[in-house]
């Protein structure tokens, strides 16, 4: 079994709306040293088997399937044995 | 400048319907390895000001006060200079 940590996040060049209403926000609140703040995505995925070239090629096969825009996001993912 | 990563989850007792939506998604795209599947939330901020100290108690605040509700989620971050 494997544990593979996906993060999806918009390609720096595409306008990320949630981003910026929600460093809006915390500068309301008075967080006044939000310089930026960019939204993203995060799946903790738990995956069968002992092969961990298999469970890699998989998780980076759901990524460009499933789990990420590939025209407007990019991902990374990391996995480790449980 | 501080890059603060922060990662919001729903807690482990608390039903995750995007999860098991996006898990469900992956098992008919014949992923069958998936065992279970949890979704986060992930913000990357930049922080201004040189003490880490004082970024890091900003950080917290930010995620207890706007960026996680800690009724159903939990959080946790790591600061590095930039």
């Amino acid at each position: 079994m494997f544990l593979a940590k996906v993060h999806v996040m918009l390609k720096p060049t595409v306008n990320d709306p949630q981003g910026l209403t929600i460093a809006r926000a915390l500068g309301r609140l008075g967080f006044d040293s939000v310089n930026s703040l960019r939204a993203g995505k995060y799946f903790e995925l738990k995956i069968e088997g002992d092969d961990i070239v298999a469970a890699e090629v998989d998780v980076k096969s759901m990524c460009e399937k499933l789990l990420a825009n590939p025209v407007i996001e990019t991902f990374t993912y990391e996995l480790r044995a449980l």
